[in-house]
């Protein structure tokens, strides 16, 4: 029997989730048992790019959820409300909800989880992270196993897609953004990508599955690109590494904690240096990759395109054919119990600390007098605090720039955070010192 | 309440599995619940990694399979027999299995799913195919909503090593298999990995989840490293290519075939050209890495330890986790319904057909006589059948190699095999050509 699909919204992601339905053959067998009900729009006259029966077309997306025929809700339209009080009317009604929207779920997961788990229903998100790359069920479902150290990721397009060209072109950022704008790539307003916004709903998402409790969201240290020094890049480039927009989420205990004891993590976004032959190095354009770290597991990366209309389709139609598919095996009946991997959970505290207590390599760009000696001081001013140095460079500066001065590169090992920034601190007192002009965080 | 486990084997992978069980803090709480009830060893005497209850101990496999407190059985004892006729006899005693051995399932999966088909019980194979990366679940689970063009995978880490150090080192295969061998990365009898026939097994099982039917694995043209010249590696690597071995299932037709139809396919191992910039071509050392390529999701890629101890417990238990997942969903009433995605079920046949009719690029090696004129004449036998080529080099022979004469390496276009094929056979006719010494796909 045909399981019954009601879709909220019909833009590029709500088209590509139909066409699929519609066009089942060579997919999963299980595609052509879904059956599109009804679909919730703006407008009921725009153009679309698939033909969809007319009568299936409605502006309420409530008569979307309340539709005795709608079985599983899609939500696809994106934005916070109505689309939070959407998801949560639709698990009222004791609905399966599957969302692509990572700002209602980063935002309100812990809401809409409780109410999901209250209701005994599935509220299933692998659109919402990485468009069409399987991250979020193999994160519930492979790797159950493991104590997770660490989850880092390349989680938003158009940041990347900034950065690679800056690398390849060595060109300066508001150049790559204007022609990225142009393209497509980047929204007319940026802000939630270039400043790290949109990373840090990811990572506090994909921090949840992994560490099996919520992560407060406005907690999250974001630092975006839209300050980058093309400098910095070109730099990076020349002692053997690239910049990338990384989100991280690390624990910082040694994982032990049980269920219901509190495991405290860094969750940070930031542009970060990485060595060229790191996994997450590699990823070029509007790719997205996570590198998920765990015990006994290594280290596994997932890679894919992060956004776009089929990929995201893709990950939508994922999760309604596992809500189909665990219902073939549950029956229908309401207060069927949840299986703990696909419903995912919560099953301990995630408390943030700052990153002062983790260890790590450091990229610091100084502006410097010219002057002999000036090396030697600023090596002291490490040594002193304890922080060992991989590399000391001096750049030319260029005409105009850093006035006149020297420009000096260093990257530390790794070393505590809190012993750094003492170092830097005693480096800025420096008289030949004009400024700190860079500092990034180097894996 | 506790889910009972029995283990079959207690080598390194059952080591590490039962040692996941008997720590379960900081993993998921599912693992809390279950429960090692029985193991079967070779020997009672062994000296072990991790204390276990002797109690626990057995040497009968059908011992504990027909322990009433084992509720799923794992199967890590590898080979063909008797593992094959123990999952059966797990399977007819209708409790679900996982299952690490490849050489089972490639050879036995169709016979082993019947099976389980019939008894209405899941048989789990995660750790089959690329250690602790996550990719039977998400070809199962993840990717149902598309059409699969093609699988490509460097799943064999034995090779991969070998590869990869020829590549760095310019060494001689011999010489490092050798050294792979003294190193514990290759077999005292390595035929199984380096001709090919272990990724053979594997490519076999992942073509079977992706196109949804078994697939014929005697039929799968399987070419190893073993006669690879370390020139090949080295004259690739100047015209920007890597060679990998690389197991690929693509698919010939348009991919429409509905349920019950079969789709055709074309299923190979051998040593391929890869550009530098492919997502496979950065897979270095002991490494795995399977892309996925599918409508419309795209290129989506999964990355991680490809065999130890770790990673592969940590694959076996994700599938532990997902039965008992599932049954806390549907209670453990024998005659549940199976979820058609977990269960992966086939539902059209896979026929495989000859290469002949794919297009791709193609490397070619030849020693010639040193004359003018050479390089035309087969340029003209590639232009007379319609291969169009990329780029033609002539190498200089080292002393005593190719008879003093010349080396030429050509790589085409993109082009059909069987009109490569028969600009070959001219090739290999002129008068001036002494041998085709290397020919090798390129992606």
């Amino acid at each position: 029997m045909a399981i019954g699909v009601g879709l909220l919204g019909l833009g590029t992601v709500g088209a590509g989730v139909a066409a699929i339905l519609m066009g089942p053959e060579g997919r999963h067998p299980l595609v052509a048992e879904l059956a599109l009900r009804r679909v919730a729009v703006r407008d009921l006259d725009r153009p679309r790019p698939l033909e969809l029966d007319p009568q299936l077309l409605t502006t309420s997306p409530e008569a979307v959820i309340d539709d005795p025929a709608v079985e599983i809700v899609v939500e696809v339209m994106g934005g916070l409300e109505p689309a939070r009080s959407l998801i949560l009317r639709a698990i009222a009604a004791g609905k399966p909800v599957v969302t692509a929207n990572k700002a209602v779920i980063a935002r309100y997961g812990e809401e809409i989880a409780a109410a999901a788990a209250e209701r005994g229903v599935y509220v299933l998100i692998e659109a919402a992270v990485g468009g069409g790359i399987p991250i979020i069920e193999p994160l519930k479902q492979s790797l159950g196993g493991n104590r997770i150290q660490r989850v880092s990721g390349i989680i938003n397009g158009t940041t990347n897609y900034i950065l690679s060209r800056m690398a390849d072109e060595g060109a300066a950022y508001g150049d790559v953004l204007a022609d990225a704008q142009r393209l497509g790539y980047a929204e007319a307003d940026p802000a939630a990508d270039v400043q790290g916004g949109d990373a840090a709903d990811k990572i506090a998402i994909l921090a949840g599955l992994a560490y099996g409790g919520p992560v407060a969201r406005a907690g999250i240290a974001t630092e975006g690109i839209d300050r980058l020094d093309a400098r910095d890049v070109a730099y990076a480039a020349q002692l053997g590494f690239v910049v990338k927009l990384v989100a991280t989420a690390e624990r910082v205990g040694d994982g032990l904690e049980g269920p219901g004891e509190a495991i405290p993590l860094d969750v940070r976004v930031h542009p970060t240096l990485l060595p060229k032959h790191h996994p997450l190095a590699g990823v070029h354009g509007v790719n997205n990759a996570i590198l998920v770290e765990g015990d006994p597991v290594g280290q596994v990366m997932f890679y894919g395109p992060g956004a776009g209309a089929g990929p995201t389709a893709s990950a939508v139609v994922a999760d309604i054919l596992n809500i189909a598919g665990i219902r073939r095996a549950t029956g229908s009946q309401a207060g069927a119990r949840l299986d703990p991997l696909l419903a995912a959970s919560s099953w301990r505290r995630c408390t943030l600390v700052d990153g002062s207590g983790t260890s790590h390599r450091n990229y610091v760009r100084l502006q410097t007098r010219d002057e002999a000696g000036v090396i030697g001081r600023i090596g002291t001013c490490f040594g002193d605090a304890g922080v060992s140095i991989q590399s000391i460079v001096q750049f030319e500066a260029r005409e105009g720039e850093a006035g006149g001065g020297a420009e000096i590169v260093v990257i530390t090992h790794e070393v505590r955070e809190s012993a750094f920034r003492s170092a830097l601190a005693a480096i800025e007192a420096l008289e030949e010192v004009r400024t700190v002009a860079a500092c990034l965080r180097t894996l």
